[in-house]
């Protein structure tokens, strides 16, 4: 049935429905009134972050199924909330889609959407549906509750450890092999598991919701943030909020699993990936240097998630130096901004 | 200077700015981190609530300026506020242009974003700024708090009297000079007074926040929404929350000043406009009829706004009865939906 005959009243209504068979905890009122009423747990700070996902900007409907569309919509806030350590609890969904788009695929956009939320006890709690002109535009809204110190982009210390979580050039290795094509991949002689893999971590990357906790919870964690633009944007935003500089040893920058296959396999640079490809996800920490060791030893014991060490904080506002195996400057351009073409 | 000159980070830094010079209750980290950081009132409920602006389907660049667009954006997330009778507080802002936007259009947004909202005591804390591929699209999620008890879409029992605040029609009239042009409107013999008021009502609604703060403080007032799609539209919302029915006498329907003459000059059905428009973002309330009276007293004592006494909530799911001077039954469509055309 295609939007034009189940009309906006008959989407909310099976929206609600969905949502409504979920278990929610603060939930007073959600879907269907003015406004969604809302128990935030007290002495709880309230966290709250946005992000729209734009069709041909963010995504392509050629690989992009409505699933994961609504899957990362829902990711990219998890993954904000993660930076801070905090929990995440509430969402606000606008979706935005031409007046002839199929029931079918709304449905199995919220079905993404629930499917990145739900293992985080995520409630959509009210949204906007509205008529596109073109492509699909999502804005989801995300709120949280911190109970400790939130973990700001200004708090790194010169001389702090600075690490990152899991492994960085995955989404952009996924999205190289999308963009020429899985079967040509293949041809490569790309591994069938790589290619899964990696297609997977570019369109319903996993935020580091529990790790970030886990992080917020240390005291010797100063600074974090998520490496959604790429490491190379993503360190100079704490390095400039700091007002410190950054030492980054090349050699320690966690590939993650699949990435040099790929960038041999399909021509790409994987350093350039794992720097500046951006959308992966990972949390970016500065910490305490004397804790750096048990932190990166402990973190895959409790979450299974790696925490490698890439380099040092500096005093002085000078940005990050990128530094090869002999201590020689490794030149690497800046990151994803949007408007820049 | 163009947005791809002067880049996101150049943006943000300047929309983050602009926000700091504000001063702002609740914030503990605003614009510039990964989320905001909010202390919300101890005790108070969350209210939160976000919707959808976009070029082509709720406004047109031909006669919305980018202060309109972020005036109406604001505006219409306040109204819904408003229609809980809570406080508005905290907005995050969505907003994707085409690169080659100019960035003083940017600045004239937010502006008109900042005039709609700095009159609540509401700051900007967060948001998100991307390329659009054609037209502007905007998001704003507004969070509020309640102190009191929400009113809710819900509540209305048969026998409330139903009641609305101000004038309908006026954003409707307003949209069809708009259409036709300001200057047909003149030659037409509609006075400018009336051209320039109708044309800001509709590019530039006001919310009724006091209004709203001060019906939800009245245990009289049961049921309240805005009237954001149309009298008919949101009434059969009510009726379909509260399982009840309506009658309204259409002769009490209060029109907008100004209507009438430009029904008369532009050659439209003020009735229609005011019943099916929508957009007039007055208050719909459903209230003890014995209370109802003195609600319409002071409620322009209070705050300068009227309350007409429209109807009556009747036991059953019978929806909305519309009814002529002599109890007839008066034909209505049905107000605006999106995706039907």
């Amino acid at each position: 049935m295609s939007l034009r005959r189940l009309g906006e009243r008959g989407l909310i209504e099976r929206i609600r429905h969905d949502s409504e068979r979920a278990p929610a905890v603060g939930v007073t009122v959600g879907i269907g009134d003015d406004t969604a009423v809302l128990a935030v747990t007290p002495g709880a700070a309230l966290l709250a972050t946005t992000d729209l996902v734009i069709e041909d900007v963010h995504f392509r409907r050629a690989w992009a199924s409505p699933e994961d569309i609504g899957w990362k919509a829902m990711a990219v806030n998890l993954s904000d909330i993660a930076a801070m350590g905090g929990a995440p609890r509430w969402a606000l969904i606008g979706l935005a889609v031409p007046a002839d788009t199929d029931a079918e695929e709304i449905a199995a956009f919220y079905r993404g959407l629930r499917a990145a939320a739900a293992p985080h006890g995520v409630a959509l709690v009210g949204g906007d549906t509205s008529r596109a002109p073109a492509g699909w535009l999502v804005n989801v809204t995300l709120l949280g509750e911190h109970t400790g110190t939130p973990r700001l982009r200004s708090s790194a210390r010169p001389g702090d450890a600075i690490a990152v979580t899991g492994g960085l050039g995955r989404s952009a290795a996924g999205l190289a092999v999308l963009e020429r094509g899985a079967e040509e991949a293949r041809r490569r002689g790309l591994a069938e598991a790589v290619v899964e893999a990696l297609t997977r971590a570019h369109l319903r990357p996993e935020a580091r919701v529990a790790e970030g906790q886990w992080l917020g919870r240390a005291d010797a964690v100063h600074a974090m943030m998520d490496c959604s633009d790429g490491l190379a944007t993503d360190l100079a935003h704490i390095c400039r909020e700091s007002r410190v500089g950054a030492r980054i040893q090349v050699e320690r920058i966690p590939l993650g699993a699949g990435v040099n296959a790929t960038a041999r396999a399909m021509g790409g640079d994987a350093l350039a990936w794992a720097t500046r490809g951006g959308e992966d996800y990972e949390l970016l920490v500065t910490c305490d240097p004397r804790e750096v060791e048990r932190l990166a030893r402990e973190l895959p014991q409790d979450t299974g998630t790696a925490l490698s060490v890439i380099g040092e904080v500096e005093a002085g506002g000078d940005g990050v130096r990128w530094l090869g195996p002999e201590g020689n400057a490794v030149a690497l351009g800046a990151g994803y901004e949007h408007f820049r073409e």
